[in-house]
């Protein structure tokens, strides 16, 4: 199914509902406003835009957040005759908003995510696009229609985060020329830049500075190994892991933190030499070859530090031949 | 003067210097490549391409590099009737290259620096491009010339690097459709992302986590200052008082290191509020509104770090009214 399917649905339905997934990033918050947007705005239906569970704060900025709602709140605005679902993978993952799902709706799907199982009605799944807004872009041109500022504003942002900057392989020619209209329509591009990639709390930053104090490297540094303590579990330790990545003679980067009882959740990070998600199978987790993570038991930090050690040394002894 | 001048002037000669400014960033190394390229294959003429300094590491992944020569090498393959500066806001800043400059030579300037003062025989300045690379680009279509995918390479990294992962104002939406236009002639997106800005020293990241660590925050968290050790002095330090700016309260980041004798290098970053450039004035420097820098003296890094703090604190409050 193709672009012109999502096409013919939308126009055939009136009462929608719009949604996304559950722990909403960049992309999925952008996709959504610009699909309630045009919906709402370009095609005069009723949309109901609901939110499994609330925004992260770096996504606060975003023009029009006031207009998305909670499960429980959409529940009373019904009834509904389609549900679209943006940048979601899988029909479980949309948490609360199932429970909005009545028999005889249509379900419409827009992802690009290569694991899509394609079991709704009308799926258009696009896995060459960088990111469920750049979709949406077509969509936009597909119905003659043209963003405002703020819908501009809203995908760009989508592109921005889904492609870390442009910087993924998914980034292609046509992601860059998708950015470059957003921008030519008035997206806020500095300040998307700003508040997703740069602005963020003193705690992050004071934590950021901890972690890397405890930072240790073996292996002629193609190791390293940190962890976040208890008093910093309230932290956004997301980019920790990477930042020990960046140092160019590291091939594994591994974060610890701890859980509840003598549980501690592992993130590793590979730079291409070792498949992390294998190694993860090891901790009761999974993922992908480059980024993966897992759950291990340790009486304290310092085994579960070492535990992690012995595994990933092994790994690149062993990918070294 | 425009473009076409330029066109004509490269179009009326034979032997070329190409050159660029000291310090060479990744504008000015992407440049340079992308114009040394464009003459000797396209053009079918003489060219040396000289650079005043070595590049730093972060730029070595550029593909051609090799052809690039120092200005001892460069002075025993003239006779030159044309030296083109690329990415160059003032003769000046061409360090020892000027000595090869012959009376009789035509000098080109093209550039996109707002301060340039137009003073060579042809120049084309044109402020609106976010990198003189964007201007390369023009010059290349106007020629009706392909970048290689190595060219492309340089351009991209030009342009990346110059407009901060396409995150400053100066970035256009023509800025973005030549980005997917070098990506298109294939341009290694991906790594030029890498190489520039991700992937650096363990001793970097390491005093980051120790600069961070020593972090102090004043004023309701809108003042942040710190410092570089002596120890640290090898360590490429240009991020770390951006990191302190990124802090969603700080108005003001300052960072001190050490020089010789009692002397202190300040850099200071305003996230708006405050002119840092009408400050470095008390400290014999200078700079822009929200970056500037300057030099002071001080017995020990504590009474530096007190009189900073003192001058940044009542500028706050100045500026709050």
């Amino acid at each position: 199914m193709t672009l012109h399917d999502v096409v013919d649905a939308l126009n055939a339905h009136q009462r929608f509902l719009v949604t996304t997934h559950q722990n909403p990033d960049g992309d999925a918050v952008g996709s959504l406003l610009a699909m309630a947007h045009l919906l709402r705005a370009e095609l005069d239906k009723y949309v109901v835009a609901v939110l499994p569970d609330p925004v992260a704060k770096r996504y606060r900025f975003l023009p029009g957040l006031n207009t998305l709602v909670l499960p429980r709140i959409a529940g009373k605005q019904g009834p509904f005759d389609a549900l679209v679902t943006l940048d979601v993978s899988s029909p479980t993952r949309i948490g609360g908003v199932n429970d909005l799902i009545k028999p005889g709706m249509t379900r419409i799907n827009i992802d690009h995510h290569v694991t899509n199982p394609r079991s709704d009605d009308v799926c258009w799944v696009n896995t060459e696009a960088s990111a469920t807004s750049e979709m949406v872009v077509d969509i936009y041109r597909e119905l003659g229609a043209i963003p405002t500022p703020d819908v501009a504003t809203a995908l760009y942002t989508g592109i921005l985060t889904d492609t870390g900057q442009f910087a993924f392989p998914s980034t292609t020619a046509k992601t860059l020329h998708a950015a470059a209209e957003l921008v030519e329509q008035g997206a806020a591009h500095e300040q998307v830049a700003l508040e997703t990639y740069r602005k963020t709390e003193a705690k992050n930053v004071r934590a950021l500075g901890q972690v890397i104090s405890r930072m240790q490297l073996f292996d002629d540094d193609s190791f390293a190994i940190s962890w976040v303590s208890h008093d910093e579990l309230d932290v956004d330790h997301e980019g920790f892991v990477n930042t020990m990545l960046d140092i160019d003679t590291v091939e594994i980067a591994a974060l610890i933190r701890p859980l509840d009882s003598g549980q501690w959740k592992l993130s590793m990070r590979s730079a291409g030499m070792v498949d992390v998600a294998e190694l993860a199978k090891n901790v009761a987790g999974g993922g992908h070859p480059l980024a993966a993570g897992g759950t291990l038991k340790a009486a304290d930090i310092n085994s579960a530090l070492a535990s992690v050690t012995e595994m990933c040394l092994k790994a690149l002894t062993s990918a070294r031949g």
